[in-house]
């Protein structure tokens, strides 16, 4: 890595010239909300914001840094939990919002696609494919303001993996400004194309390293008419295992499948107030399961696969819901997971994936390994079961002072993450990369995957402007 | 392009000492099948068969040919229909069978994965997925002898795209021998990761061009209890695409959805021994249906929607199968439509994919300009409707002379393919590139996606020794 210098005043000024007096910001108080994150883990500087409203803007914009060598950091939402989105604090990066650049170009409903620009908001977008009687099944809890440019930078997962994949499984076609200002249309809206290396599987989930991503062709699903929702206590995870399998192999569309564990309840049921349990008892292993019907499809899955589900002893207890009310009510113990735990003091969190078969043992060894380290040390672990994908927080022991137990932040994360991969799984299955991981990943992914990365980045973006030091170090 | 000399004796003993007398052959007669392809439009030659069991094997090889600028064609089960696998006829590059690398390494039920060597072939794939109570859903003409890795290589597609995508979507990770020689062991099992640039997803569809897969984790599917099956008249081909979207918003799960012309069924009753049509008269557009039924779903999904499409004046006629043998029958039909050609004369073929919602457009403008092009030819169009994947081919005038409507071939590829590229399409939907259409790319790939394309080719291969002028020229 070399010193990278600001840019020169010359530059600056052809930037702005690019985008006109309503396009850019050199205001401290304007520019502040895009130089943090909301959970304040990291705070950038820019000598300048950009805010460009057309995809030949972006283009020149490019073109520009890249003749000139100045650095650019794409930024959507800014809803990013890694800090792909935010600038270096040296402030000699550009910052590049993609807010403004935010048209629907067009719906087909025909060809069940939709055309929209990068800083499209991704609830705007699930309401102009409801308005068109159609499903946009990607769904996370920062949905007002993350924006779909940044959504497909980091292959966003959310809620709706199981059924639907993470992003990259939603994405037809893209429009992206390659690091050398060249606009590329790869706008295609085929389910079928062998024409050559698929560039846009390349871009997806690159964090803005390989380019700016300006637009892209959105797959759209049939509406469900309905969702049936229970929630269930079972014996074991092993046994939430098997009745996902159960589900799966059943007609149902399971659309959701959620891990629940007793202490998080117990969390949520303290602390969040008008929680109520949907079960008389307690029990050590919850899952909340959401069930899409759709058509002409008789109601009542969720009822005849559980009762099937029981005769085969492999849930203790389950409620269905019987309304929009009590299935808001059921999802709000499960969305108030993260937020319960605050209460409790420190939390270190792990947003890990791994084969589904090899959860239970690591749970176990995780949890003991954790616990012998830090004696009275709390796991609680939830999350995207029938996806692989684990949030394995630990919240501190009872009395211990938070600080002293957040120092402990880096050795526990290399304990879960030794174990995650031990067992093959990844330390990052759907946050991303950015800042937060781009010097642990070197240990667990192997010099030669490295190799072709920097390779790839080297070969695309050869003055490393594109968002410098994020993902992968050249 | 520069001249390549040929392998050095020198360069073949090392090669031939990595894999021992039972792994190689210079013998032609044993070589021979490996030159040509089975429509027999390419003809190859090297100097060297080299057979590997082992991924060790395949990376030493690799190495040495890196070392030593050899050039490197790999193949599998040789059924390739654009020339991918078949080496140049100058006699310079050694050709890489990984026929031998054919162990079903494992299968993780719980987990929903296989793990498979790159020599597998697909029907020993699909029987094993079988007796494991999983479906491996990727199904063509070719099974019997193509084998994984090719398939990955060239992201196959064939009759379950519709339901579960093409092979792309039915991967999660590969074991790739890099152009280096170096082994990138990206065996996950994982739903979620976002740790860096997707690397598969470059691999899967490159042909060889970037590397040789030598190993994948399959995702493996809930078997269904049963699929119903109906063949039915449509007014047209709009009204085709509506009864799709029909089905789709059905509750049914609709596995193949393929579009039937009337001079093509009109040629299979003629000239398939044992054929008859399923419905009493003659229509101008049929589509065959497969529906598949889960686990302890209600079956006679097909006649109810069916039902309820014939209220909405969306089909004409319909038979549904009510045995295995006459699901056999109707499927008889649409897989003979190729062969029924061969007794009309000759045939002008194209494999391409547009927006779904463009495709009665697209038809009609075809069929018109091919038909002014060359008065009285007769355009067959079949195939993948739901996944927008049409076989345009056409049959020669009546009476005319085949060697001569067959030197029209690259003048009515360029009609149809100019009219491909102006609704968006793509002009290999699922046979790739290869050789047959590296050059023809050209025309419709912008200069832009061509660039990125051989950066990352040269980054990734900097020597071109892996499957030279196949897919992108450097």
């Amino acid at each position: 890595m070399t010193t990278r210098l600001p840019p020169s005043l010359d530059t600056l000024e052809r930037l702005k010239t690019v985008v006109g007096p309503s396009g850019y910001s050199q205001d401290p108080t304007e520019i502040a909300p895009y130089l943090c994150e909301w959970r304040e883990r990291y705070q950038g500087a820019t000598p300048l914001l950009l805010k460009p409203n057309t995809t030949q803007a972006v283009s020149r914009i490019v073109s520009i840094c890249n003749e000139t060598r100045t650095a650019i950091v794409p930024q959507g939402g800014n809803t990013g939990l890694v800090g792909g989105q935010i600038p270096s604090a040296n402030n000699t990066e550009v910052l590049l919002s993609l807010r403004r650049l935010n048209s629907v170009r067009s719906v087909d409903i025909a060809a069940n696609v939709m055309t929209v620009e990068a800083g499209c908001v991704l609830s705007t977008i699930q309401k102009t494919a409801d308005s068109n009687q159609r499903l946009f099944p990607l769904s996370l809890a920062s949905e007002g303001s993350a924006t779909i440019g940044g959504l497909i930078s980091t292959n966003a997962g959310g809620t709706g993996v199981l059924a639907y994949g993470n992003t990259r499984e939603m994405i037809l076609g893209l429009e992206v400004v390659l690091p050398n200002g060249q606009i590329w249309n790869g706008l295609r809206a085929l389910r079928k194309d062998n024409t050559g290396y698929d560039l846009k599987q390349l871009l997806i989930g690159a964090e803005g390293t390989l380019g700016v991503v300006t637009a892209g062709v959105l797959k759209l699903f049939p509406q469900p008419r309905s969702i049936e929702t229970a929630f269930v206590a079972v014996p074991s995870v092993q046994h939430a295992i098997e009745l996902l399998h159960f589900f799966q192999r059943s007609s149902a569309s399971v659309t959701a499948f959620e891990l629940i564990p007793r202490i998080g309840l117990d969390f949520v049921l303290k602390h969040i107030p008008g929680t109520r349990s949907p079960l008389a008892k307690q029990y050590d292993w919850c899952v909340l399961v959401d069930v899409s019907v759709f058509g002409n499809a008789e109601p009542g899955h969720v009822t005849t696969t559980l009762t099937a589900a029981a005769a085969n002893h492999l849930i203790l207890d389950g409620a269905i819901s019987n309304s929009v009310a009590q299935r808001n009510a059921f999802w709000r113990l499960r969305d108030s997971l993260s937020e319960a735990q605050k209460p409790e003091g420190g939390s270190i969190k792990h947003d890990v994936s791994l084969p589904i078969s090899v959860i239970p043992q690591f749970l176990e060894q995780a949890s003991n390994e954790v616990c012998r380290h830090m004696p009275g040390a709390r796991p609680v672990p939830f999350g995207h079961l029938g996806d692989g994908n684990i949030h394995f927080n630990i919240s501190q022991p009872i009395d211990a002072d938070k600080t002293e137990f957040l120092n402990k932040q880096d050795s526990v994360n290399q304990i879960v993450h030794d174990i995650v991969h031990h067992f093959h799984g990844s330390i990052s299955a759907e946050h991303g990369i950015g800042q937060a991981k781009v010097d642990e990943i070197t240990k667990y992914k192997s010099e030669t995957e490295r190799m072709a990365m920097r390779a790839i980045k080297q070969a695309l973006d050869p003055n490393n402007i594109m968002n410098p030091g994020k993902v992968i170090r050249v």
